[in-house]
């Protein structure tokens, strides 16, 4: 039984990863994970913030948002309504600490690189594709600040890649990397940040609709850490261009 | 080894829930999990927000807060601030669908239960013991609005209970119902919500320091199944008085 | 003619002050009132706001809130609507102006105490009842300040003791400690706050119905004075324990 | 003992209400208490907030502000803020309340009118200035709607006049309707508001060193009662030239 | 054929400029064009914001703001919304880049100066108004600042004086200064900012009904250059006074 | 004496229209004017805001924004602020009321379309290159809605072209299609809003250092009807290739 675009079980949506995208940011990707499309800027200043000052780390965070026409439907823009939402406060937080995860701090020194993942089009998988991506840009970002003699020489402030895929139940069976229309459907709904090694650094699964088994957690693991492993080749493939 | 506390790896803290806290709720609890103390209460209206309006269908949320001295600092009030933190918001949803994963909305016909967890005092814990609590709240709520016909008769609106317990792994030792000290020292940290038939609702694993192997994330389900367990156990415990 | 619980016009409803009721605040008091239910906590920092600095004076300053279902019907929380009410503004500052004018600022020294006061359950006075709790809390407070030597050595921050009666006019009958069902049928209503030697610190009464007499006034005054006294032996009763 | 500005201490400064001073306001009045002035504009619409509709009764409510620049020091725009302080809430509230307590709501119909008070120059005493200013704008409204019969024909909407004026002592002395530099060294600082017939419609005291004594609060009401009647008697004077 | 007012199209309307409006302010005029009337304070303070520490050069800036009566409707606070409108940020950024146009900055040393400008009732051109007001006022709060030598002596930071005016074509036909009932009905409405000696500091010409052809446009600036001529007569003659 | 990147005085940078760049919305392009990229999409709706219904006319409005990174040094969110600045808010106004300017409004009936422009990479012009792109976002979704019969048989909602450019004259030449680092130096900067038929829509004259000569004023005129006539050769292009 194949999926509704005939992709198997275990298969990833067509995946790219362009970077230099911004001529301004240090660092810079247009990932897309099928028709799911995410802006990632990383910018770096040197200094970090005020509760972090004089420890001599550094510091990374992310915020996360969708263009108001993202979507099927146009959603209110967040400025306007004077407020973050719920969700998005959620996926911001979950980038950071998925970024964070695999850098040493100590190594970056004092300076704060920001992600911003900027959602252009959504079919399923934002926050995932976001995290993927915002890795390739933070790698570059980190390799100018080298450049620059921000990072001290010799130090490398990144101890791995990270990577993300969402997976789920769809009438019963386990899928990889759900699209939109899979995710609607979902009964239970889990995303997944794995570092190269296939360690993991986040999992958060939820039931959509029944409360699932500890052999579907298992299955949707199995799937996920594939998933993750092939993210992280092409996150490689996209860096050995010039790394 | 035995933990700060004394307690095994696998036992919980001394768990408490105190119905009929609240003389104006249709249910109320103050749950404790150790020093971890939240009051938890469900108000009952009739009707259902705009956007369900018609389906004949019900619908449960919840709002977390913290007092401001809930902590060993005093925090700024988000009232205050103007605006609610993304950990807050994290949390409310959280507790929200957690609790609706056992709700059969048609059976509580258009009616809205709102869960109300505030947390008095805190020592780790409080999101998982704010739906622990949070249920045995919904459930005298439930029963109420059944008492007064709100519900039809013969229709049961719960489809079974929840719970939720933290997990972590602190100096290498996977452990259960973690304390605040032991939360600041955990390498890796899970919130899991289990149905009372300990199936799984949520799964929320972070690595807070290392990322986690998939055994030692086996490890982690294994005592948060067993420690649900228990809290299932307890909240039946506090139910049967009057159910 | 006796009232809706039998008591007697110029009869308080039981009073109750527990302390420590808080393992993290300097001070901690629950207060009842009847079924008025207030958490006050106290918090010591060291350092005062901005415009306080150096000139060798301490501050203290309060903040009161509802939980959301403190009261019958369930209200909105603040922090969801972004931004504070004006009647929560207005008894935040009603609290603090009350507690300041028993306090010795020089000899307090540069220390801020903030009187969080949380209405749990509100049956009318609540912010009566806060003012009383919040007074208790503050000088367990400063006694602790004095302990870790925060305060100079022989040095008493408090000049005495304060505490709030709200009194009223229901059916033409002058009334001490209103609760909500009479409060709701008062054609004046009156917050009076006495120090322990039984001097003003606020009188304000507002007519709700009909504009009050001089007469009227003065029998409502008389009331609020004899009750701020019974509230200050309670004070003292519940604080002899320890200081 | 004469007092700053030369006046005895039973002596209001001088005071003028100057009615139409908006061509687009129902009713409109620039009144000064001394160097204190505020501009005060009674708009009325058709209709009642939604709580009231279908009562019968109309509604009367007042919004206060100051110009940025109407004190010594320029203030912060509380619309630049983005929110209102404790202060001005307090104060819209009171203009509000003691208005009200003039109008009988089931003559008003189901009409509301609003009253600005913007103070343009500050000089103690806004809030009292703005109460006296707002019912003489108020009693222009009411005629206008009469006029335009929104208001039915021999129903009168006002049932009497209200006044307000600020009491208090300084250097031991109580001395009526205080300007900035005397309310600044007040010990206390009483405001009442009162109607033409000499009752009170509020009574706020506040002791800003030193707790007071009945006999003070006495001697402060019966300046204040003394007072209201000559504010009564302008307000008369200014509205006969038309009513 | 003449105006609604009976003015040729050339013709402004009466223009008063006051001077010396509050006791407080180092600057404050009430200006009014026909039944437009805006009153603007100048605030001086020494020292300026943050970004401009060091540069040895000063900073003027503008807050515009409607009372909510100013117009025949009344018009909620924004300060009760919370936020300011695009209307109002897009006018105070236009009266304090037109001000800066005749600044010197150098000369002006590290001070800034606020201006205000509450309008009071607005019948048209209310931003026009305000830039003229503002101003006069700026000039005496300048003149302030010289005689308090806060600016260095022989300095004179103003280059020039700077008006503005409204034009419009109503029915096809060119106006100067247009009343609100012109404003209206006109097809294309331009504002324009002119130095006292003819130059243009702001041309801000929008199309209401039909795009406008290149000789309207001259037009409408023929008229409007003449009319600020006509203005800056009148604030050389309100400032000749003192000056 | 030619350009920083080599263009001649009356030269537009490149200029490229993409259509059709998201798959959810009903028209979308990205324009490019050199190194500025603004992303458009047109959201169609059908229905108008409330104050509009029952007019039978449609409604068609704007939001412009920056992404965080768009801009050599990275900016906070507006939204993370809570606030929308007011540049924001007068590049969001100016691009409604230039495309309103060419809207049949009866002709598109009840419909409203609300048009999106992010700024994704900015380098001098992105309002005007969002004015000159949201067109042919606009044109597409007409184009569609005319499809879709949302808009009547026979009738055309769009009466013509708008684009738009921005001329300045720096160091005393007048210069067409400012890239950011001439615009920085400019000493005046004016945006121009022209119809395809060479009218008027907006005229945004500011001087920035200099007041201008009215003959400056003119030749920057000339280039920017120029300009726009290019632009809209270019729009027409883009459009042929489906309409």
């Amino acid at each position: 039984m194949s999926r509704i675009d005939g992709r198997t079980p275990d298969q990833l949506r067509p995946v790219t990863i362009e970077r230099g995208w911004s001529k301004h940011a240090e660092g810079s990707v247009l990932v897309s994970f099928g028709d799911t499309k995410v802006f990632c800027t990383a910018s770096v200043t040197e200094g970090v913030p005020r509760w972090r000052k004089g420890s001599g780390e550094g510091w990374v965070t992310a915020e996360y948002s969708m263009l108001p026409r993202a979507t099927n439907t146009r959603g209110d823009r967040e400025a306007v309504k004077g407020r973050i939402g719920g969700r998005t406060h959620e996926i911001s937080r979950l980038i950071g600490r998925s970024l964070r995860a695999v850098v040493d701090f100590k190594a970056l020194g004092e300076n704060t690189v920001v992600l911003d993942c900027d959602v252009l089009q959504a079919d399923g998988g934002t926050r995932t594709a976001a995290i993927t991506g915002a890795y390739v840009a933070l790698a570059d970002a980190v390799a100018w600040a080298r450049g620059k003699k921000l990072v001290k020489a010799g130090r490398q402030p990144l101890t791995g890649t990270v990577a993300a895929v969402s997976v789920g139940i769809v009438a019963g069976v386990p899928l990889l990397d759900l699209c939109y229309e899979e995710d609607v459907r979902a009964e239970t709904d889990m995303n997944v940040v794995c570092t190269g090694d296939g360690r993991f650094v986040e999992v958060q699964g939820t039931a959509e609709a029944e409360p699932f088994a500890r052999e579907e957690l298992n299955a949707l693991l199995d799937l996920a850490v594939a998933g993750c492993g092939d993210l992280a080749a092409a996150q490689r493939a996209a860096l050995e261009i010039t790394l």
